[in-house]
């Protein structure tokens, strides 16, 4: 960690910092120059806040060296984290297909909808019963009905099925029945959660934070994997910026930026990114294009009457069709789907 | 709820449109103009989720009439909430001072602090027992420990104690010893763990999230209140945006703009918003000055030693010195602190 | 126009409203609800600003009904724009591909560099002779002598140039030796500058600027082809967000959003987008794939050594290898390069 | 400036940057960790563009350890500029005081404002000739003949008169008529306009870009300072955030951040930050506790039918009211109003 002191710092000052920085097992470096003063902290530097230093003050800046992740990163590990549930992987040349409606609403759809995404090339299913949703007076989901008719769309369709965790109380719950465990955008920080899912030996996918760094939401994967589990699927689903025209921003950047960083695989939900049926396609195809190692979609037989998110969900036939053409863009930067 | 169609929308979408509206409980009217067709959902639109229309392909653009939140609403209740606390009061004419370390590090500070600032006019006591970290490798707080020391703090001040609840697990123990809960700004959509406090009878500071508009707060705000429990204190401490000099910008205008559309009284923690010590003062000064109802500082004996967010702490005697001058801004806007 | 007034809004604050509806030759539809006065400006509402009502105390939403746009707006013209210059296109199945160095440098380079992007498939050739630097210290391009070199790699290339232009003073100057004028980012709402291009028979291409909406985007268009040009080629080239990781956040979906809205060619710029010469080649493929229009892509022969941006610039022979492989993305979605 | 390379970053590489450094006429210090190399480039820094180094391949992360501005730097100038115009200050104990309507619309309302807003302690008086305007279909201001009408209110009022430049080829036109020239916020970057009002002896206000972070702000300042002119103010009138309850957020945290970069003065504008009449108040007063050394306030005898921006202009009376609670908050924290 590199602190560059404001002009004028004193010398007690620059003892304060040596001070702190020894305190957690570091040795310091000082450089004093003409204009600046700057000191090294040499050792595990993810011991040390780079907080610790930031608001003193007299510090101008703080630079990290290292990331603050390790286990995620690609110096951990070189080689792409490849995750197989049921036969089905992520990661890989083959790209990943989760398939199915935001939420479970009865039984018949549930199977319906997981049949038909399947004979399209689904690879997983997917389906909420426990939905996170802004407003306390709006459908929240069916709970572990939900979860059951979740159990039987696979037992229809043979695809492993994810769904989302909210409250670590549902744990032993949601991992009764679901093959992988998703951690919502709104939850990517709650780390009690993050703890909780570490210690499965079950694929999480971690969504990206509506307003969270790429380093954040690593170091979020971080948590999992520092507990154990290090089968994490991570999920870009756009951030929060000013542009009114889309729901959220997909960044689509944060692909290959992450799969630079990490060794983990990374799909992207364009449904949620978009919040419109009409930009799920381009999103979807962006996202092969940059690199994703799967897609999450939402699939819905009739959109409209959906109990959450219906309008950005695709019809069956129009699942299908998207999935014919996404497989040539797939092919033209060397994957499958 | 108005949803302006895009051009050329088709009687049948015309027709969906109105059934979605009709499906749940409402009337729709159809305005037919030369350029686009205007429809009206008539009667409780609270039952209806923008995303139902806004997604579909021939939506142009859906307006709410009505705020999504009630209870929290100042339609609901003309008059300012003044929360009383052990004699303590958030709301009204005096400003409630929140003040103490960011954790809770062991018995002697705690109590020595306490005494410090209880002494210079701070009304609560806060220190965090459980710590929401970025890094599993940092510390994540003493736990029911930390809330002892909190409790025996509050026996030698006589100060109520705040302090931030991060799982439902841990509700009972929490509420066993904290006077004042509080949900992180991480957690703010954390609608489980708003469900639960919802049902406590104690009253719940609320943080923004760090992306969080007015209106999602609000409607956390909502989610305690349809509970049952209306005693929410809600927090500004910044939200997130692409200026690199603060941690967090701190949106002053969301002071006045919830006061005109929510009864609730609101705090500003400028410590965190700003990350640095040197803009603490001016935050809290233009807080106040804007009409906050209280602030939430943080005071450590030795910043430089403290175990999170140390250098945006103030020393007991800065923080001494600071609110004889916000004072003087306090009485400037017709408040006591 | 739809105006929502706050609940108790006064007969005198309803007329209020009406007169300055009036006022601007439109009529106003009042209806009175139960909980809202809402009111109807019908007739040409673009003559009328959003702000006229938004700021009032007494007034709480304003929606627009028509986008503000009209020239560029799909609506105006259906089929898509299709520029021609000395033969290349923009729009249409044919991507255009702009190459080029970031700054012009000397005549060698020009030339060099012209000649290697042109044996690669480039259809323009790009470099600026004014550059807009966030320092007074930094190099701002050759001027004249820049627009002489680009001239003479015309003539050896055979490919039409297009460059910057930053001040009106320099309008028949730059207009004299550029096939097609670049508005940058900074200077997409300076408004003076878009009226005298939107003057010339020459096409422009409209950088969107860094925090601007896709709205006030097509504005900036409007502004040029209010005043008769209608050749314009908007690029996108990431917009300011929060995360640190990249220079800019690639806006991907404003891609298939400005199609839908406007009938004007898009193209991409990932250089100036990802700030970073490995996410080049990822975020190409991905404004192709989301159906971008064409690409802008800087190549130097020496990035470390450029005056402006080398290092996001690709060398000759990479330059030459991603338009191999970008060229199997556009068959994928139906367009060559 | 320190530039930290990827773990694995070869001889070469390390020489290639060496070079570049070099090139620039600075020395190389190369460090080489267990983990990392890092390099740090001694000398002037500020001739090195970070951008150099970040886009290439083998480099994480770059520091720079001095501003990249100087002039205005409050190491360059320890006390703060004081800028006197007929008698009238900006900076310093006393509060600077802009008001008058967004545009001027004729002789009559022009003088009447003026004279009210002296009567209330304005010290300055505001008015746009020139508009800068997101339709081309909006008033764009009176131009000269507006210049004209804010002379005569300068001659009956005794108030030195700002107004804004948007266009080079005005400059001798508004320089002829104005006391202080305003360079709007989205002309902030427009380098050539900066370098004209860099050339004149006239304080210049320089507002904040919608987007500009604050050393880009001081950089901006930067240019006009560099060509000789060091009368600038800067104003703070809100950055563009995913918030929709205010045009702008209100960024208070600049005003302390400048203050401590820089000696220049800042004042704050809450009318275009807020957008709406009731937020200027509680704007202007945390604006002016945090530290601002002026106000900028629209005021309109009629706002609902202003040519622009009515709604967020308060009526002469409403100022006067404001302008006497605010006096008390300027008193609270030591400055006259």
């Amino acid at each position: 960690m590199i602190i560059v002191l404001r002009a004028g710092a004193t010398e007690g000052e620059v003892r304060q910092i040596e001070d702190t920085i020894r305190a957690k097992g570091l040795s310091a470096h000082i450089s004093r120059g003409v204009e600046r003063t700057i000191i090294g902290a040499i050792g595990d530097e993810r011991k040390i806040d780079t907080a610790s230093f930031e608001g003193l003050p007299f510090v101008d800046k703080v630079l990290r060296i290292l990331a603050p992740f390790r286990l995620v990163s690609r110096e951990f590990q070189k080689e792409d984290t490849v995750i197989t549930v049921r036969g089905k992987t992520v990661g890989g040349k083959r790209l990943a297909l989760f398939a199915g409606p935001c939420s479970v609403e009865d039984r018949g759809m549930m199977v319906g909808i997981g049949e038909r995404v399947a004979a399209c090339g689904a690879t997983f299913l997917r389906g909420g019963a426990f939905k996170p949703r802004t407003s306390p007076y709006a459908f929240q989901g069916l709970g572990e009905e939900g979860l059951k008719y979740l159990a039987e769309a696979r037992e229809a369709t043979g695809l492993p099925v994810a769904t989302e965790l909210m409250d670590p109380r549902d744990l032993d719950l949601v991992a009764r029945y679901a093959d992988v465990i998703q951690i919502g955008a709104r939850n990517m920080q709650n780390f009690r959660l993050l703890t909780e899912v570490g210690k499965l030996d079950k694929p999480v996918i971690l969504k990206r934070g509506m307003s969270a760094t790429i380093q954040e939401w690593l170091m979020s994967a971080e948590y999992i994997a520092s507990e154990g589990n290090q089968k994490i699927i991570l999920c870009e689903r756009g951030i929060r910026t000013y542009e009114p025209a889309t729901r959220n921003t997909f960044d689509v950047s944060s692909i290959p930026v992450v799969k630079s960083l990490s060794h983990l695989p990374v799909v992207a939900d364009p449904s949620h990114a978009a919040g419109k049926v009409t930009l799920v396609e381009p999103l979807a195809a962006a996202a092969i294009a940059a690199g994703a190692d799967g897609l999450m979609i939402e699939v819905h037989h009739q959109p409209s009457m959906a109990l959450s998110d219906g309008p950005q969900s695709l019809k069956p036939d129009a699942f299908e069709q998207m999935v014919l053409r996404l497989r040539r863009v797939a092919e033209a930067v060397g994957r499958n789907l």
